[in-house]
């Protein structure tokens, strides 16, 4: 995947500002770039950086000075995103056409075109696997599963039974989608199990990182919307309904029944009480705890969550408490000096 | 297992009103429900839900108008939990008896009637799989792990050695139980590990959700005790003992050599710290972060926590904390007022 | 491994104070240790635990009297730590040197000599595992994965295209390392991947949790530095860097692009905002929200955090919030008599 500036000047639509020649075989930040790469400065902040860097070229906006080769672009972040879209390993290469020998799959299981599915997987009964779509080495995909096309299911996913996955959906290692939800009934002598029968239903082109568990439905669905994304280890509670294009941060956890609408932003390590209606756009910092309704647009922080500028403030005053207990012992002290200057009694003790 | 209305009727002990020949084929919450299936109202906050439902039944108490043909019950929740059961899948159906070709199992292994082992599973030497129980999809049972009878291990799930598990109890998948303890002991040069020798315990009826971990003890053993219902990704360190009927929240972290009582409720994302005691019917908000012993029947929240009462009275302050601010500056110039009226130097500088 | 007494106290340096043929076949903390274990004694608080306890000996200093046969020594813990490892069930034993014929190893892959490949493990092209290491079952090493010497991967490990594993490193089952970092450029119409090009690095001597995930670099490398030991579940982001010898408890979670130091302690539950850099032998309170630098040495608590003596204030502050507004009500009211006694006007309404 080696390439000259020339050909990478072209690919990333800059000029040149270098050696055409000048061989470039990989990318990497310009504080870890090494010979041979090709690195970027989107901010000026690191342009201090860039008098030190290994790397053998770099991408940069005009008008710069820079100490290395250059390729001039409007917009560094964007042509560094086609130089990793360049050098990335192509699919195909780490995931090969073809069913490995050691698979264990149903013989009523329907696999589409070009589908790959690694060493020791299990396709179980009823399930379907669409075109060009990979199932990794040891996945489990249990009973009546259907996967659509083009999807990436990395090694150690786990599918239970009835699980739906739409198309272009990249499973990270470790996934769990459709894990029965914590429903027990109270009764005299313990928790009586309430059957979790429903299903979980994934939207096209979602992505969902590693070791993320999402609980089937009770009765009915618990859906992650078109074009989400999930980080890493998160916990989705059963009939939760996530819209399209939301976004969640790692080790976040999501109650059962909450209804969250498209375009959210959740932070990392945040927590929602069961049952919420958490509307569109609405952005919820990092660590919160969220056990309110929060309506379009809303953004909210803290423990109970309450709008993001009232947070700040109240962590500004609670910065100045000790101030706050220091001005109300002079206050009674001058209240007492007064007290006895004028002869009144004080009206009651505090 | 389609049944007809007046079928439905009988079997959660209610009075048919509605069609008796009404084909059901599923059950769904109500606003969820499609044609065929039965859904419930258990509250009257869902009545305005049921004008709108796609369901073609519903369970309701008596006396209150049904826009669609109904069974009425004392109890729709509980009807419905009845319903659920009906209609889930058998365990057999998913799970059948039998061990599969591909499971790797060691001739020392000893394992019940009527098992389940499925594809790609590994169980090790001196194992043992008690009657009727399932040992799922690439599970592993590494060594002298002994699980009881009636057991449902899903896929992905890893046993470490010596570990044992009870009769009835539900492992999901990617449960790890009996990884080591996190024990290492400072020198000069680093930490030195400390071997975790012991073994994990999982008593009778235990549910343990997706991604758990459960850590073997460094000696000796942690405990989950017997009907205790653990969520997805709690973290259970070594030498822990949980007693009986005790219901965890996902992504919880219990650490070190703590005792937990039976009966006790603890939220989602809660964290205790090491070697605390929590006495029997304890009951932990979500979010808490615990670092003292708790008594039998505490109600706590926050971090740290505090009597759940008090929580919500600091809550409340801290909400006014912009108010209280005001007013001290209000007063401060009220008094200043004060002093210069009266002539009064001020006792001492705030 | 059952030895005698006078075999115990030698192997430990200690003085036998018990008959020299007694017979010890395990050990066990003094309240769970049963008939023919040693326990030990390394605090005051423990003596009266000691009273009662089933064990057949004791780790126990000299001079305190002891109701049982005990080994004298200067450092029980140390003493006991001795015995954890003598009765630990050797390596070899559950992982002997050999390759399981279940095992799928791609013809371009190298093992070292007495690596231990366990049953439907997985090593995929490029691939090779150091002397002596091993691989536990069913987990997967997917494309041009460097592992060490003398390592111990447990089972259901996933290890992504061109993780690089050092020398001792122990992974406990469930572990991801090298999937993609989570990261996503929005657009008008939704989020469009960024490629996650880079990989893993883990040291030597280095430790992971059960079901930790570490995500891969954007473009360079996500380290994790020599010796340094990570607990279960906790997260790691693409493009950080851990120093050596740091230790992070479980459920934490650190942000992309984060550097942290050497000897830093991580308490559990803490969150890092992303692109922080954290000092050398710093150390983070459990549950802490880390949004600022951090300089060496810094020891810091809550959310957001702050030095940790002044966490510890603000917390007692907060706890006497109720006290502060009764003052400043009883200041208000004797503010207001004053203002009556003298004729003062408020000067302004509060």
């Amino acid at each position: 995947m080696e390439i000259d500036l020339k050909t990478l000047a072209q690919q990333v639509g800059g000029r040149l500002d270098g050696p055409a020649d000048l061989r470039i075989d990989g990318v990497a930040g310009v504080e870890h770039a090494g010979p041979g790469q090709c690195t970027y400065v989107a901010h000026p902040r690191y342009l201090a950086a860039l008098a030190t860097t290994r790397a053998a070229a770099v991408l940069l906006v005009e008008g710069v000075e820079s100490p290395i080769p250059a390729v001039r672009v409007e917009d560094p972040a964007r042509a560094f995103l086609l130089l990793l879209e360049h050098f990335a390993m192509p699919r195909a290469e780490l995931f090969p056409p073809g069913i490995h020998p050691s698979a264990v799959i149903d013989p009523s299981a329907v696999l589409g075109t070009d589908v790959h599915v690694g060493a020791n997987a299990v396709i179980g009964p009823g399930c379907s696997v669409g075109d060009r779509s990979v199932v990794g080495a040891t996945s489990v995909l249990l009973h009546d599963v259907e996967v659509g096309a083009d999807c990436l299911l990395y090694s150690g996913v786990q599918l239970r039974e009835k699980t739906v996955v739409g198309h272009r959906v990249i499973l990270h290692c470790g996934v769990v989608l459709g894990s029965d939800g914590f429903g027990f009934a109270p009764t005299p002598t313990g928790y009586h199990k309430i059957p979790q029968i429903g299903r979980v239903v994934v939207g096209d082109d979602v992505e969902i990182g590693a070791n993320v568990c999402v609980d089937r439905a009770t009765a009915g669905e618990t859906v992650i919307g078109a074009g989400s994304k999930i980080d890493n280890l998160v916990q989705i509670a059963h009939n939760v309904r996530i819209g399209s294009r939301t976004a969640i941060s790692a080790q976040t956890g999501i109650a059962g029944s909450c209804t969250i609408g498209d375009d959210v932003v959740v932070g990392g390590q945040v927590g929602l009480a069961d049952h919420l209606q958490i509307g569109d756009r609405v952005r919820i910092g990092a660590k919160s705890g969220v056990s309110n309704d929060l309506d379009d647009d809303a953004t909210v922080s803290g423990i109970p969550t309450r709008p993001h500028r009232d947070w700040r403030r109240q962590q500004a005053h609670i910065a100045r408490l000790e101030r706050y207990a220091s001005e109300i012992t002079a206050l009674r002290r001058r209240v007492e000096a007064l007290e006895k200057e004028t002869g009144a009694a004080p009206t009651e003790n505090s």
